[in-house]
């Protein structure tokens, strides 16, 4: 299920209430939303103390991959903007993955995951990339729960948070997936200017916003995550928000860029109406996560403006509104939680590897 | 310069003083030492807050290795034993290293570094591996200092702490070295009972520790590191202890584990007789840091205790022997300090890897 133009339209109304006039913070809120500290938690995967602490060595923890090289903090960098700056992702053997690594900063505003919402959750977002084999590389579920069951402190903490399922795959992306629903980045400046504090961005960022508006980004790119939808409003979880790109076919930068080569969301549901249907990407920190777009072949941020006015809206920007764009999408960028790195559990006089080593 | 089987007579001298009746803590010192807490810094390299600081991120940073995707952390895991777990460590492209990966943690009381102690200090080491082709793969010290400058967080604290040389390859790995002499793990229960708490460990690793002297094990492993001398100590730095490994050539496990395969030492330094010379490697955290031995062949503790018995001392060990000895390996478990994952300076609006992300 998913919206597409429908639900675009609905939001090009909804901005054209306040896109008449200059924009005040006051009058953001219909368009805007400041990101909340805490993402609500599921109700079949309720957030405890232990599950996240569980999660959080599982995130940082190689040996869910075949050859124990990659975490999901290999490419979902949390000391970064949570992804690895790069085009594609590198998998397990030196593999690449075919599309650029999402931010996992506020993903749990989503309410359907990777580039063409072929996931409906963060559970089975982590457990296809575990099983991708371009990335983790594990060759099925069975094997993660053998590599997983065989390291004592895991087995127990399994056991101890969800008692007789104990390790399995689906108790695996439910731990995980509770801890990255705590990677959220409140408070940027952009969040402390919709909580009215007018000083918080410049006055070429707000001018940013008019434009953003005017420009019709927003029209996609609204609400709490600058992605559309969020879980229990207007969506729920599973449905996606996707649109068509490129949306005015044709362009120098179609081809310059290859922004067409890929169909996106077609090849997950062998829909035909899926053909270049992508989710709606989030532009939360989008200034710490280039490159840009599916294929990550737009280096900066500016050029990514100018692409997007020009293949999804038909827009001749100036340069000065793409400066001010970007003076907007600056300020974006959250505040990021400290993060203690875990201690793995061990086992003890042996790796847990043996086999897929060398 | 190094020592080699002189020294080792030396050390089974020592040896000889307490082995000749039952080892009691207080017996125990000229053999071994508790861990210190902390190492001291070289004088050409001295810690500051802000050195140690900005140490941490590059650390961590990948954008050291030419993929963006690698960083010292990538194989030196500090969520673990400060090692990968896998008996080659993989690097850029997918390829990798001929050697295991050995533990960053203590690492600061060696006095050469690599397997075949081809670096003269930690700056020299790290140095190496970002060079390395087959691990971090950056072509030359200009385009890690070309990396490094385009990060502006970067190049401001270089200049603060560096002041006129600020970002050069020098400083780069004086920052680095200077948090890898923070990595140490004292209070083993093994450190606890030498410094006098009898009940820190377990009467078959007391055991343990007689065999260990008994079968000439701490003829080599010991002091500080279990790895000989330390800097200043017997030894300066840049000096290395090397023995010859297999010490006696021939056995079935030499043919098993493909032992004898890798020269050692004789490729770096092309003197003769260094062929199958190696740089004593510590045994601090050894239970955590599988597979074992420079290819990593050999998969379980109790294993390398059999093969190293009967490779390097010609000594049939008994199943109860291996147990004792390996009980008491297990008491070089040291207390890991926490650490906090540093926020990582960036390049807003652009990647740094641009041009090698694909």
């Amino acid at each position: 299920m998913g919206l597409k133009a429908v639900f675009s339209g609905v939001a090009l109304l909804m901005v054209g209430m306040v896109g008449s006039v200059a924009v005040q913070a006051a009058d953001l809120p219909w368009t805007f939303q400041p990101l909340p500290a805490v993402a609500e938690a599921p109700k079949d995967n309720p957030s405890t103390k232990e599950k996240l602490a569980l999660g959080k060595q599982l995130f940082f923890d190689a040996r869910l991959s075949i050859t124990g090289t990659h975490s999901c903090n290999s490419c979902h960098n949390l000391s970064a903007g949570g992804e690895d700056g790069r085009a594609q992702p590198v998998g397990v053997y030196g593999r690449t993955g075919k599309r650029g690594t999402q931010t996992i900063w506020n993903a749990a505003f989503h309410t359907v995951y990777n580039w063409d919402g072929s996931a409906n959750t963060l559970e089975e977002q982590a457990q296809k990339h575990i099983l991708d084999p371009n990335i983790m590389g594990m060759p099925d579920a069975e094997a993660v729960v053998g590599r997983i069951n065989a390291i004592p402190g895991y087995r127990q903490q399994f056991e101890k948070i969800f008692g007789k399922e104990a390790v399995n795959f689906k108790t695996i992306a439910m731990a995980l997936s509770s801890y990255e629903r705590t990677l959220t980045t409140p408070n940027s400046p952009f969040d402390r200017y919709l909580r009215g504090d007018d000083k918080a961005i410049s006055a070429a960022a707000k001018r940013g916003i008019q434009e953003f508006i005017d420009v019709r980004c927003a029209s996609c790119h609204f609400w709490i995550n600058l992605a559309g939808p969020i879980p229990g409003l207007a969506l729920q979880q599973g449905e996606g928000f996707y649109e068509l790109f490129p949306n005015y076919p044709g362009t120098d930068y179609e081809t310059r860029y290859s922004l067409a080569d890929d169909l996106g969301r077609v090849y997950f549901s062998q829909e035909p109406t899926d053909t270049r249907m992508w989710r709606m990407p989030s532009l939360r920190n989008i200034a710490i996560t280039a490159p840009y777009f599916h294929n990550g072949v737009v280096k900066t941020l500016d050029e990514a403006v100018r692409v997007m006015a020009k293949t999804q809206l038909r827009r001749e920007v100036t340069e000065q509104q793409v400066s001010d764009i970007v003076a907007f999408l600056n300020t974006l960028t959250g505040e990021f939680p400290e993060q203690t790195l875990p201690r793995l559990p061990e086992t003890p006089n042996r790796t847990a590897v043996a086999g897929h080593d060398h």
